[in-house]
């Protein structure tokens, strides 16, 4: 049976998607030319420039997909899914060569100055305030907190420890680790005591999460 | 009257550094040809080479410059030390571009998966971390507080800042405030109360320390 035109066409996007980024993840934004991207796609110009208008905006549709491969797998709500998104993107980041490529495109971009080079870092900045006003509304944060500055730090933090995991060559085993003591550290000084003391931190979280259906809605 | 020597051979190491930095800064590793450097500098090859023995050498060399554009200026001790180490680095990061080449470099170093890439990080981990054995000497650290990752945590964290400091596009304008921030939402969760309320986490601090006189020993 031959499959819809639209689901052919679905297909076709995803499969350059993939294939460019493994070749972002490999060998960064200025490494993956064009044709070897269509060659491991095994897709024709035509179906690439149909779906994407430049090699730019093919990167910008790979570091926009990031949150989309965290969000849908969580379940819980306020400082634990802020927490649980770190842990699980601490995990991914290991085994999700789409995941990667994002990461390794908006620190590029960050420091090569390409254009729009903000928007990445904004989506997270976004996804995390908004785990930090529900958690305020729920009561669990400190009086005085502000979310806007803090989203904006626990971004870095993790841009960072992503980066010095990354150098430390061990494929970033231990970021999972890193991600656990930045909460440590962290807590303290940002959520109430009862909170505190009822997060879980421990990085195996991740395993049961990655291992979920996504959540509908 | 001629210089003696060994001056002039200083001078001459000091000016293809510094031609260096300003082209790592301006277009990082990769973009800075040899040829480029040498006619930035106004020297020869043979000089480049009697000092550096590749370019890789020249990168490493300044990579490895950034903890002593920092730290000769500061008369602090323990955690009001480490704290003065980041407030000066986020505001010279905007002026120094020796500073801001080494930062660059090691940046690119950890996602390009240059040789040795873990050793700036491994340096400023180092310098971080004995500023900490020397508070938790003074009594400054809570219980349990471990140094070592904390170290880590303190550079990643310094690291992720300034990316998106400068993605931000504001010439790292905002970087002093950061690092303050970095501060206030960190030392609840190590320094013990009568630290926490002494610390000066002031980015002002900063421009009075720039202005001082190298400390000698």
């Amino acid at each position: 049976m031959r499959q819809p035109k639209q689901q052919r066409a679905v297909e076709t996007r995803e499969g350059i998607l993939h294939a460019a980024a493994e070749l972002f993840d490999e060998m960064g934004y200025a490494g993956a030319g064009i044709n070897r991207i269509l060659e491991r796609a095994g897709a024709t110009a035509g179906s690439l420039y149909f779906h994407f208008d430049s090699k730019e905006g093919l990167a910008r549709a790979v570091m926009n997909r990031q949150s989309e491969r965290i969000l849908p797998l969580l379940e819980s709500q306020g400082l634990q899914r802020l927490v649980d998104i770190t842990l699980l993107w601490s995990r991914q980041l290991q085994t999700d060569v789409v995941l990667r490529a994002g990461v390794r495109l908006t620190t590029e971009a960050g420091i090569l100055g390409m254009g729009e080079a903000a928007t990445p870092y904004a989506a997270w900045v976004q996804v995390m305030e908004d785990c930090l006003l529900a958690a305020g509304d729920r009561g669990e944060l400190q009086a005085g907190v502000e979310t806007a500055p803090l989203a904006e730090h626990l971004v870095a933090t993790c841009t960072g420890m992503q980066l010095l995991s990354e150098a430390a060559g061990n494929d970033r085993a231990d970021l999972p680790q890193r991600t656990q003591r930045m909460w440590q550290l962290l807590l303290p000084g940002i959520a109430v005591p009862a909170t505190v003391v009822r997060l879980d931190l421990d990085p195996r979280r991740a395993e049961a999460l990655e291992q979920s259906e996504p959540v509908s809605g």
